[in-house]
This record gives C-alpha cells, structure tokens and sequence, in this order.
C-alpha cells in the first residue's frame, strides 16, 4: 500500500542484498523510518521492542530472522546457528501463535536441506511465507468488498460508513490488512466509503497507525474518541462495521482489542451489521466459549497513564491522571458470538454459528 | 471535600474580603491554582475559559459574578453595571441551563433592592444558591448510600466495584458532587468500595479530576481506558455504575458525556445496575424523547487530535494522529430510559417510569 505516493509492504529485501527491511511503527504516524535488520539478533528487536506489530507481520519477520541466521553461518556450525536464532525468535513474544508456527515451518524445511542450498531455501521459504499473507488479505478482501457493494447499491451510492477499532491494517500485515482488506478494495473499485477510525486508547493504534494508512491511500475517514461509536450509531451515521480478531472460538467468539465489545453491543442495539475479518489460522478449533477459555493479558499501567504523541518535532509522553491513581490495562476483550453477524475469512464469510461448515 | 488534606470547596468567599476565590481546574490534578475574581470581568473569564466548568458551579460562580459587579458601582450607575454584568455573564456559555437560572434569580432579587442593601444581598444571596447546591448534592448522596449499603449486605462486605464516568464530582459542584455523593458518603460510613474511573476521552475529566477527587479523600480507585468497562462488567468486576447527566427527559432519557450509552448497554448486558445521579433541575419536563429532542454539542476537532497532561513539570499536549486526519467531537450522548435502573435525585430514587410521581 501506499506511503507518501509510494507503494510499500511492511517488509521486504532487496536483490544481491544481504538483509532485511522493516518500517520502524513505533514512529508512525509522525517519522518514516526504515530499520535495515542484518542478522538474527536484529529481528528479534524488531519484535520484542515492538518495531514491528501485528501478528501476521511478526510470523513474516520471525521468518525472515531464520533467513537472515543463514547469512552469518558456515558449513561447520549452519545446523547450531539455526537452532540458536531459532530459539532466540521464539521467545520474542510468547503469546504469538502466528511467530511459533511460521519458525516451525521454516524448521521443518530447513532441516534436510544442505548448507549449499540453506541461504537460498530460507529466502525463497520466508518470501513465500510473505506472499501467501497478501494473498490472504487480498481475499478477506474480496469477500468483504461484496458486503460494502451491497450496502451501497442499497443506499444508491451514497458513501458507506464503516466503523472499525483499532488497527487490523496492512501495518499488522504484510499488504491489504484484514480489517482495512475490503476497504481498501472497494475504495479501488469507486466505491463511496467513509471509516470511522476508533483512537483505541490505550496505545492509540487507530489515530497513530489506521489513520495514518487510510490518510496516504487517500480513503475518507475521520478520527473519533473511543466513546463515539455508539452516539454514531444510534443516529444512522454508521453503516457497517468491521474489526479484526486475535483469536476466533469455533463457536465464534472473537478476541480482539479491548472495546470491541462495546462497539459490537452499540450494533446489536441499532441493528447495524457488525463484522469480524480475520484468517482462517486465527481460529482456535478447540475452544467453545471465548468468555472462559480465551486468557486477556494485562499489560503495564503506564499505557494508562501516558499518552505518547508529537511534541514540536519529538515524540513525547504526558501524564493524564495523577501520579499516583493506580490503572488497570486490559488488551483484550471477547465480543460474544451473538454480536457478531459473520466472520470474513479467506474462504468466505460464515455466520458464526455455521464457521465450522465453512472449512469442512 | 479534601485536597492535600484540607477542606475546599470549589468557590469561596473570606469575610471581610471584597473577593471571590476559585480553583483553576484547567491545571488539576498536576497542579493546584487558586484564582481571585475581583470584578465581574474576572468570573465571566473563570466561566468562558474553562477554569471552572460543571453545570453546577457555573451556575454559583456566575452568581458571585453579580455580587462582584455590585463591589464595584456607585449609586448613581448601580442600575446599569448589573444589567451590563448580568448579561456578559449570561454570554459566556451560551447552553448551560443553571447559569440563566442562577443570574435570573439574582436579577430578581436585587430588582427591588435600595443601593445602600445591594452587596450584602447579593452576597447573601449568591452565598445561599452556594448552599443549597451543597445540600442538594448531599440528599443525592444520602439516597444513593442506601443502593451501595444493599450491595455490600449482599457482598458480606466484600468491596463494591463502583463503574463511573467523566466527573460529576465535588469539583463540578460546590462540595460532595453527584454521582460521586453516594461514594463519598459510603466511605465515610466506612463501607468497602473501589471505583473504576473511565478516563473519558477526549477530555480526559476521569483521569484528570474524579481521579484527583478520589486520590485526595483517600477511596480506593483505578483509572481504565473508555474501552475497558465492557471487559470488566463481563467478568463480574463491577457491581453498579453511577453517572450523572446534563439533561434527563420526562420519560428518563439521560444525555450525559459521550461514551455513557456504551457503558449503559454493557450493564444492560450483563444484568448490572446502571444509575444516573442528578439533581431534579436536571429533568426537561417538556421533552419525551431524548435522542430525537436533545441537541448533542460538537466541539473542536484539537481536542480528539491532541491530548494534554504532565511533560516534566510542564502541562503540555501532543498530537496523537497524523496532522492532516480529521476528527470528530461530539460531546454527549443520549442513554435510552430502558437501560436506566434509576435515577438519584435530591428527592428520592425513581425508576425510570415513574420519574413524574416523584416530584408530583
């Protein structure tokens, strides 16, 4: 998608070029910055410090990190390098389903692979890894693009307004996003749109990274406090919703960023249709009531508590509350199946209470 | 109420002294500023920029606001500096409903009132709608007690997880506040509570002052983002919200800071009490549907774009999105009657339907 008029992947090398470039998010909206990750090491910054966000692109660039252990290994030690980045990889981000399994397929490709052939067979892998994450998105898109169309048609060309929370963009993929994925397609088509981007207190990941996406492709949207949604709705301003998920119950509960609820509850009450885009991989078969079984992780106050933005010409931090009232940090919440009018994967859209149809 | 331990109320007089004084809340809770109004000028200012705010207290400080202009007239203009002070006082917020009120009742007081009377009626009087918003605020909280006590009874004095919203605190009041009364009050009686203070976006006046109230009378607390409440009441971690209002319907709508409707929804969903606290000037008699009836205020764009507090030692802002992204501001919204347990008033508790009965 585009930066600047620029098309760009959040991800990508360079040929003859012996490294890796990601775009530096913690400085989004406000800097372009591209970080060069030149060995294993590099990659695991890029995700543990947060460089790179989103668990499709931590999958992608948990990838490219066992590429680039290729580079800085010899026959004698290529097979304990790749066990060490690997490993190393692995503990970035414990909780990341998507980072264990793109390291285990590199593993498992790598493995009988002989080292004249290791450099060439990891990039190929990882790049391949990356490719079917834009087809992916494409997809969800595709599918997606036709329920705009329709809102559309029925309103005879009058934008469609479209609420989504957080950001399940491209920045948290590789290309298209989930969530942003119809969007950006009907966009391209003609279609009249206009997104309201929920801030998403409190790491504010719609004003600093949606808004920012949607601003260069040039899609209409405006940005609203958290509380805003439900008065939108409850006044027509508000056509359709759609948001991505962290995880997916086979009864279709959906995790997703603390607040989802609310939004998906304020459609329920005035009957606007409320979806979730998501690959199939983030639906966890086993699970069948995401209020008890999915865990939330509790992340620090200070998210809280400060809100980081642009100061003059330096991204600073403030205070909003006093020093010493305590906060709670909850990153997720579960929006129960009921709430949710379908879920848009890669294989079509299913009502939740007939996902499981939709892969059988 | 308490702040660094000693007992304030939001305005003030000292005998003798030709002077009224207020805390400048634009700097809370970073900062605690007294400011003194000499002159009607000065309470004019103190209401247009902010340094109070809160329907209540601009209601008295535009009340002191005549006092003051009294200070300063002789007997031959007297006449014409009230009428000159009365109406620049009732342009300063156009919408706010106690500040006419307020002025009317002065005007009327003093109509009749010979020279040599008219700043000692005048401060009489002012003094006197100052006391009674004191023990209007204090009745709200003695019949919102009742509601904490029952839940405590049936907690077997486990804490009482307390949801609330924006600030409908002492510091929009004189003393005590709305739907902080029935809190403060049960803390005195030393039942156990906790309050979840949503930080209320874009404003921030959870995280900046009902924090601030809280901290200083020492009630257990926790600041969360606008997004977290859902989460909370779905896992059983909240037992009541109480919220005040700007403006309640005859049949029970309540227009209160936006984001209200989506915590009262999230009660609705998970069978949890959701109260309004206001006092009976509060209620419209002449309008029956909130959502159609009542105009919803959309202010400046900057304050969902930036975001202020505490840069070391300096209050500051910082853009949160990209510059050329546009926001949206609305600043209330309207919760349906239906997802209203009751309203607190100075009278008694009525439930929605029955609001009339009470005060007839």
């Amino acid at each position: 998608m585009l930066i600047d008029k620029k098309p760009f992947h959040t991800i990508w090398t360079e040929p003859g070029k012996a490294a890796v470039w990601v775009i530096d998010q913690r400085k989004l909206p406000h800097q372009l910055s591209v970080i060069e990750l030149k060995n294993p090491e590099d990659a695991c910054s890029a995700i543990k410090d947060m460089i790179i966000r989103g668990a499709p692109l931590i999958g992608v660039t948990a990838a490219f990190g066992v590429y680039l252990a290729t580079l800085n290994s010899n026959k004698d030690n290529y097979k304990a390098v790749l066990e060490k980045a690997i490993n190393s990889l692995s503990k970035t981000r414990p909780t990341a389903v998507n980072l264990h399994w793109a390291l285990g397929r590199m593993k498992e490709k790598l493995a009988p692979c002989p080292f004249e052939k290791l450099t060439r067979t990891a990039l190929e892998e990882a790049e391949k890894i990356k490719q079917e994450d834009i087809v992916m998105c494409k997809r969800i898109g595709e599918h997606g693009l036709k329920l705009i169309e329709e809102i559309s048609k029925k309103k005879k060309g009058e934008p469609v307004n479209i609420l989504t929370h957080c950001n399940a963009g491209w920045l948290a993929c590789v290309d298209w996003g989930t969530a942003t994925s119809p969007i950006y397609q009907a966009h391209k088509k003609g279609i009249k749109l206009h997104v309201w981007i929920d801030e998403t207190r409190p790491r504010n990941q719609g004003a600093n990274l949606t808004a920012f996406e949607l601003l260069n492709e040039n899609v209409p949207h405006t940005l609203i406090a958290d509380n805003t949604g439900g008065h939108l709705m409850q006044h027509g301003m508000v056509d359709m919703a759609i948001v991505g998920a962290d995880r997916i119950t086979s009864n279709g509960d959906a995790a997703n960023k603390i607040g989802t609820y609310l939004k998906a509850l304020a459609a329920n009450d005035n009957k606007i249709p409320f979806y979730v885009a998501a690959p199939s991989s983030t639906i966890d078969w086993d699970l069948t009531d995401g209020l008890k079984q999915i865990p939330i992780e509790q992340r620090n106050e200070e998210e809280v508590k400060y809100v980081h933005g642009l100061n003059g010409k330096e991204i600073q931090k403030v205070l909003i509350c006093p020093e010493k009232t305590p906060a709670a940090n909850y990153g997720f919440d579960v929006t129960p199946a009921r709430l949710i009018t379908g879920i848009i994967t890669e294989r079509g859209i299913a009502e939740t209470n007939s996902l499981r149809a939709l892969f059988t």
